[in-house]
């Protein structure tokens, strides 16, 4: 029975491997690393992270190019379920494709398998279905409060962890002060009524080209705007993130 | 000026630590090991990890006893102020202490200093101020998902992170279908109509005597029971935590 390991790798610093992550990556026959488009930039980092790390002989690195949407299936969730369908498809080729032995295999996950990633999702695809084990990673929220020195909750409060879209469609999410937005590519924060709500924002979290910014959503709004194009035009991708607090 | 480095451990593994919290510890002159009246265990894992990963001999170590809150007063966010004070005092005093450099000091946060921990509340108190360094860890949220090969979202959808005593007096959180509930001494999801909910349940999450049960609410909330009361007879102490999801 295969055995598939999903690791989580933390946020682009190679540092935030953690000693379980090391240890599964040296524990796994075959790591699957997926080639995308316009992001050599973090294949290179799973590269650097496996050359780095990896001591055991036996372990074999597979690359595999990451299919595309099919931008034109106009449902949404029609497109995702295929992609996600072309992806399992794409790792079995891979894994079939191996000689030599494949009892345990391993993807690298940015940040945590658990939190707005599709690899879990991916994984359930696969026939006969495999053993899944999940190494938890460091998340782009525990980078960004990292960098502010910042705690999620207030004492005793909840919280809410939500995307751009969410964010804009809905507003400020109810019954919490405190919300966490991801996966934004158009600054929702600019649909809020800004009074009384304090920004920390960072784009390349945990990474060395980190950059923050934090101060009351009313005045700061231009200068995040500004700053991320500005770094967005420079690295040619940009991911960013930020905590939203009011009262 | 004191940099004072708050270093996120993970929830009980060893193998949670990161690469980047190894370093920060083998940076350290001095660290402090807090000592808990009914949880040496906790003592006991921060000394072994120190004893594991630190390389550096100029690295000391010195343990302190954390004071108590003052069950005497009556109103509990004085209570909780004056106790982070009192921690506050206890940690100038065994820096003040230490002989040889003191440029760096680290202590050790269960988890992540951002979530549900008051070391940063009581690094605020320190006089003079000194630098804040954060480095994440792995936390009970994420030791959860693992241990279940969860996924906190659905796909696009927010989730909230809240405690128990607000699930109690709340009920479900407005505006989403998942939920993790922490700092739950009293198994809160008993208050909620528990029809169509689903709970993922684990207890010492991340460690070797990791509990999971999962299963609808209605079905599994006598077995969670039990199964958290034995365990918390045998060991003298748990620690639990749950997602929950509806729809």
């Amino acid at each position: 029975m295969l055995t598939l390991t999903l690791i989580g790798i933390g946020t682009g610093n190679p540092d935030h491997l953690t000693l379980q992550a090391i240890k599964a990556l040296n524990a796994a026959d075959l790591i699957l690393i997926p080639r995308k488009q316009g992001k050599e930039d973090l294949a290179d980092l799973r590269r650097t992270i496996c050359a780095e790390v990896i001591s055991n002989p036996a372990t074999a690195i597979a690359e595999f190019d990451l299919p595309t949407r099919d931008l034109a299936t106009p449902d949404y969730r029609q497109r995702v379920d295929d992609w996600h369908d072309a992806i399992a498809a794409v790792w079995t080729q891979a894994i079939a494709a191996h000689q030599g032995p494949t009892t345990k295999v391993a993807l690298l996950v940015w940040g945590d398998p658990s939190l707005y990633d599709s690899t879990l999702r991916i994984a359930a695809r696969l026939s006969p279905a495999p053993h899944i084990e999940v190494i938890p990673g460091i998340t782009s929220i525990q980078a960004l409060t990292a960098a502010h020195a910042l705690t999620l909750n207030e004492i005793g409060a909840p919280f809410t962890i939500t995307t751009g879209r969410r964010l804009r469609d809905e507003g400020f999410p109810q019954g919490v002060d405190t919300c966490v937005v991801m996966l934004d590519g158009e600054c929702a924060f600019q649909s809020l009524a800004p009074e009384g709500i304090q920004i920390w924002w960072g784009a390349y979290v945990g990474m060395a080209e980190q950059i923050t910014l934090t101060g009351p959503l009313a005045e700061i709004t231009p200068q995040i705007l500004q700053t991320r194009a500005e770094a967005r035009a420079r690295h040619g991708w940009i991911m960013d993130i930020y905590l939203l607090r009011r009262g």
